[in-house]
């Protein structure tokens, strides 16, 4: 693997802002916008559970129906690609099992490996089970999956950044209005979080503002 | 600024896992590492409001003490830097007007641009208090920036890959005795989860593991 140099890392995360004013007429290329789905996909979870799902939304006019629930920000319609992330409200085993099927076929593991009491994937099983579903996470399931949601959404504007690519992370919509507008509501997901990515308008003044951010003494002790 | 291509990003998010035996003797070296503090402190969070605090930890003796606190997943002592990410409790009117201070500061604007009514930074400043202190998002304010933590972990995790650094997140741990252990009870702040970081010891079965993800198909729908 060849790693980028610090600087490289650096200049892309100094470089990004969060995009106030996209250039509409600017398209992520499509041979791009599959570099970031991909890297979406490869997001980490927790037991890699992904308990998520994305909506990409490139129809200027779906996306107008979510500016009225989106404090009317122009990013919605403006950028090239807009993700709205949803995050699964509970887990069962239906959502454990999926998950373990995927893993014997990937692994190209044997058909009953979770099923063999004492196995190391029948094991692995038990514990997402009593943990996710049935234990301590499981009754916060939703909140749990949502913290997944948040890693996927930190891995995308980061993966964007190096790759030149401008986003802007949106909390200011109204999840239960954009279930609405989606058909999400009897999916078993819900929305959480959106993310409008595309470049960035010459005229947007809040790219050249310098980064607010406390100093590095008051966000990290050392131990 | 000058992007990294498609492919470098795929190899470093594919070359990731998360790592379960690291290399107790190799250490990220200090440039490395400063880096990967920027690229922390550099995290998009909603606002910019940051509200969150992460420790630092290379002293194995203290961090042994946590190894109860986490299922003796030996990465705690094993990795080079472990890093625990802490999130707010609660969110003040005090928060809000530190991160205005930071504004006016690194910004030179002057110092009272916020107490004028109607200035962008009067408003600014009300519509964080109305949200994150006194609306929807007070109410959940530990949980929202828990949320921030993870974006703050999902950008860590990333920026570690495409530099060569291995990582392994870890929500396996007790919170409270994790701020037991570290003094956080008054601070304000509370384990939320930690990620390890270092180099993967050759003997890590898991990194020749091929990746379990669902299809795109399962997890993206395009509108």
């Amino acid at each position: 693997m060849k790693p980028i140099s610090k600087e490289q890392l650096l200049e892309a995360l100094n470089w990004r802002y969060a995009t106030k004013r996209f250039d509409p007429n600017k398209k992520i290329p499509d041979d791009k916008w599959q570099t970031l789905e991909r890297a979406l996909i490869l997001t980490p979870t927790s037991y890699g559970l992904q308990p998520y799902h994305f909506i990409v939304m490139t129809d200027r006019e779906k996306r107008a129906e979510l500016l009225a629930h989106s404090w009317n920000q122009q990013q919605v319609v403006d950028c090239s690609h807009f993700v709205v992330l949803t995050a699964r409200t509970k887990m069962t085993e239906a959502d454990v099992d999926k998950f373990v099927s995927r893993m014997i076929e990937v692994r190209k593991l044997p058909a009953d490996a979770a099923q063999k009491e004492g196995s190391q994937l029948a094991t692995y099983r038990g514990m997402m089970l009593g943990d996710v579903v049935h234990g301590s996470r499981g009754k916060i399931a939703h909140e749990w999956a949502t913290r997944q949601t948040y890693i996927a959404l930190g891995n995308l504007m980061t993966c964007a950044a190096v790759l030149g690519i401008d986003a802007c992370p949106m909390e200011g919509i109204i999840p239960s209005e954009y279930d609405r507008v989606l058909n999400l509501e009897k999916t078993g997901y819900a929305t959480v979080v959106a993310c409008a990515l595309g470049y960035r308008a010459e005229s947007d003044k809040y790219a050249s503002l310098p980064k607010v951010r406390f100093e590095a003494s008051d966000l990290i002790r050392k131990i």
